[in-house]
């Protein structure tokens, strides 16, 4: 409900988790850290502000906001934001964890298909004054957030809890 | 873990909970407009720009930030954070919903009890501009606010979808 894609929408997201880097998706197969069977977790190619690598993760399957999503995707989204949390906390010795979660434009949605944002945050750093200020990274520079991750999530995650 | 409450903190969150109002906590009863048996959703105190009355779900039960918080508490903040994102919707005629959820004080955590905001967005609502910049509201202000979502989960809860 309250959907604003049009009927031909072409969604990034879509095409990421198919495994598709065309003109239509700004996402490389090589930013995603982190999949199951309803998930997945993934590099921004937004670096906002000062503030590079921040994390989306997002169900497989297409929905477009927090209305129509599935409890079974909510809940899982909600365990890997959690472990997310934890991974940044540990593997970049940020000083605090903040989640987005934008639905329709009003939102700053831009991707519609649901996706939480989970930011690494920073003393005095400025991340609400600069939320809209943005650039779009070059794969590289991605490839050092995603490798880190994508070894947390390899060798730490069994020593979590919950 | 990563937790900053002092030894004698006094949390204002733990205090409404057990339906306590004093000098320690802003909160009001009537601010409460659900409860069940782990989580509770209430009308923010902070009036934040030209935002008033805005959300926050809670669970009952004392755990600081998203790194401690148990699954089963997780899972009923996401599924009661959706069904709130709709009350919004429909109660308010609000253009898009944000959540926001911040952990540790470098992330503008102030009471330090896990707390997941939601706010109606407007377009041009300029939210992430004046997220600093609250008002501490009078409790008849909102009453207003909790009176509808009240009336909202009694009658249009049943309605919904999963």
């Amino acid at each position: 409900m309250y959907n604003h894609a049009t009927k031909n929408y072409q969604c990034p997201i879509c095409l990421a988790v198919k495994g598709i880097e065309n003109e239509h998706t700004m996402i490389k197969q090589d930013d995603i850290f982190y999949r199951d069977d309803l998930v997945m977790a993934l590099i921004n190619f937004k670096f906002v502000g000062n503030n590079p690598g921040h994390v989306i993760v997002a169900p497989l399957k297409h929905y477009e906001n927090l209305y129509d999503l599935p409890e079974k995707e909510a809940m899982r989204i909600m365990k890997i934001a959690k472990e997310v949390s934890i991974a940044l906390k540990k593997s970049r010795n940020c000083d605090g964890v903040m989640i987005l979660q934008n639905n329709e434009p009003a939102s700053e949605q831009h991707a519609f298909h649901y996706h939480m944002h989970l930011f690494s945050r920073f003393e005095n750093g400025k991340l609400h004054e600069n939320i809209s200020n943005f650039r779009v990274s070059e794969a590289k520079e991605r490839k050092v957030f995603s490798k880190a991750m994508k070894e947390y999530f390899k060798n730490d995650k069994r020593n979590m809890e919950g």
